[in-house]
């Protein structure tokens, strides 16, 4: 019978324990940025994966490359459009709102998978992860180190050198739009030595510019405004600030030139880049976006946020295999009996740090020691007739060369398993 | 401007850390649960949240509710018809098969969000989530006497009272088969007397018949050839077996009554209940599915698996308030001070297991401290202009009144807190 396939650019994640599977790296820095969340007092929120695609086209802009090409939309069977969520900021600003909580203060995490219809390509997958966090209904300050201490948590938790976290401030969006008109004059003259997609943009978000990947464009930019001349010595001053007071945690840059995909930023904004990671450096991006909330019919919320790309962060570490202290439990009977199950299941209730692994197939004594010791077991213990029989169980250390096999009672047994 | 609302049927979570909310129910017992698994040694799978609908259309069978009306599809770009996952067994077992891993044994779970199209009614949900455990690759036995062990360990570790685990057998497929025949020979003569669900299903799947709620029905069932007249001692034994040694740690209940929705499973079967959830007062379900495999195109496998609906679990547990240590951080400067905010740094990177949770909008120190107290939080450290000065810090006990507020240096504060 034909086989059926997984859909193309979605992955099936399979753990197998081993430090260097990709899985296994994706679940444990989900686990770990999960503690790092809960440590900063951040709350969970969890978002349906499904929203009227309207929220995004309304909140990640027209301009934005998420909304341009890769949203994964479709009509449901009342033709309504559906998006599968491209980002996870703007459904978190939607329940805000339709919860109204938008006049409150919030500190959230989210974390899951996201979507985007663009063709896969190496390390960019239809769907894929992010982790993210909102700091809501507070103005520029405290808001902005809170984040770059997150980051900074995070870089360094996971022990990860050569990453650079890039700062800027894109004013307010008062000086956003007079710095934009300067640059739009500046570049008029240049408009025919422009690519395609650097002359859309000068038409649409004029910003993004500055993040072209073009050479030619890069030198016409070189003689270009900049933004740094528009803002305000407060903005500036975050900027040292930060600067200053983060540099001995972790390798903070100014850079004037960063500006981020989607439209709504405006104020502070930053990235976290790894030399290790090419062309596409960028593994977590973030900034102030005051407006977003108002924008889809909420209060006027100032905010801030940032999201990490899980896969490629995962990319990014290297990961000690986990110090799990582990038993293998062996049945050797010829007929099924539930009663050496049973001790296994007491055990369980007896010590819940270790992990207890019952051999479920049959095979040899032997194939059974081999696939324990291959577990990484630190010790094995056995039933067979005999045991059963006498209310015994024999314990065998895989670890410790120096100590024997030996048969217990099965009272000695749950005093050892206890106190393993 | 107008509000975007979320979709029908699809549910936003937020946790407030309040332990009567349903979304920190749920949050708690996938956490919870997930030990369960880790500590049985199942391995993570998480396959993608898309599939082709075919691979449900084939897997969980024409007759299944799943299919005829409730699956969530929709036709993409390319014209091909996607499904959002309704249960996770298919997934799991597709993906298994192109991984060609379909002759080895495997003990997988997942957790996450599944999708039905049904109009949302009290408790069930567009988007709703699932935790599942599926053991592959091993006959009938040790797997079956694992899947009981886990769902008792899953019911006792929320102390829950008034559960009932379910248990039958439905015989290999051929035992199956002459029982359904002599099932619809039994209830032709009746066929007048029949609604038009039960109609349907002596059509299409006469086993489920058995799962009527119609009160005629189970009159004339009263009457008809039961399962176990057809099961060899081999399966009777088995839940026998099970009954007896389980039945001091959970109540197992042998049932010839309980089928399973989907058309997949055969021989061992089972179902957990509780008295506490009104009609539908399933909460967890599984059995052996020796055929699918196959069925999807791959090797004979014989699988067995249980799945649990998450928020219906988590309506029935009571949990209390988790005992953490928490620390506000309060910080009372005119202007914005990094030096300060870095104080707070620092700490967190001293002590993991403390929640720190700095309060990042303005405010007098008497309404910090009532959200402090609020928050349950055991200390209040606070930094002001004076503070900043002389590097110290006023170190406030919020539990204990007997204990007063002191000033301190930050190396003394340091010692404090990494000694929390």
């Amino acid at each position: 019978m034909d086989k059926i396939r997984s859909l193309t650019g979605m992955l099936d994640h399979f753990n197998d324990g081993d430090s260097l599977n990709p899985s296994f790296k994706l679940f444990e820095v989900e686990k770990r940025i999960k503690e790092i969340f809960i440590n900063y007092k951040l709350q969970e929120i969890r978002t349906p994966f499904l929203e009227d695609v309207n929220l995004f086209n309304r909140s990640v802009g027209n301009s934005s490359d998420i909304v341009n090409k890769e949203i994964y939309s479709f009509d449901d069977r009342n033709d309504k459009t559906i998006a599968l969520r491209p980002e996870g900021t703007a459904s978190v600003i939607r329940s805000v709102i339709e919860k109204k909580l938008d006049q409150e203060t919030h500190k959230l995490w989210y974390m899951g998978p996201m979507w985007r219809y663009e063709r896969p390509q190496k390390g960019r997958f239809r769907q894929f992860h992010q982790a993210g966090v909102e700091v809501l209904g507070i103005k520029e300050g405290l808001p902005e180190l809170e984040m770059i201490s997150i980051v900074c948590s995070i870089i360094n938790s996971f022990n990860l050198k050569n990453c650079v976290v890039k700062i800027n401030h894109l004013g307010t969006s008062e000086i956003k739009e007079s710095f934009c008109n300067a640059l739009v004059e500046y570049l008029i003259p240049y408009k025919k030595l422009l690519d395609e997609k650097d002359l859309q943009r000068l038409n649409k978000n004029p910003l993004r510019i500055l993040d072209t990947k073009n050479k030619e464009t890069q030198k016409i930019l070189k003689g270009a405004p900049q933004i740094k001349d528009f803002l305000n010595k407060q903005s500036i001053d975050l900027l040292n600030n930060i600067k200053n007071e983060f540099s001995d945690i972790c390798n903070i840059e100014i850079d004037y030139s960063l500006v981020r995909g989607l439209d709504y930023y405006s104020g502070f904004v930053f990235e976290a880049i790894s030399s290790d990671l090419g062309a596409q450096d960028s593994f977590l991006g973030g900034g102030r976006y005051d407006q977003l909330c108002f924008k889809l019919g909420g209060k006027n919320m100032p905010s801030i946020g940032m999201a990490i790309g899980l896969e490629r962060f995962a990319d990014l570490v290297n990961l000690d295999t986990p110090l799990i202290k582990m038993v293998s439990f062996v049945i050797l009977t010829s007929n099924l009996e539930p009663k050496a199950y049973k001790i296994a299941h007491h055990l369980r209730s007896l010590n819940k740090k270790i992990v207890l692994d019952i051999h479920l197939s049959s095979g040899s004594l032997k194939s059974r020691l081999r696939r324990a010791n291959k577990d990484n077991s630190d010790y094995v213990i056995i039933i067979g007739e005999d045991e059963l029989k006498n209310n015994t169980a024999v314990i065998k250390p895989l670890k410790d060369e120096l100590k024997d096999q030996q048969t217990v009672s099965l009272n000695e047994l749950y005093n050892f398993y206890k106190t393993l």
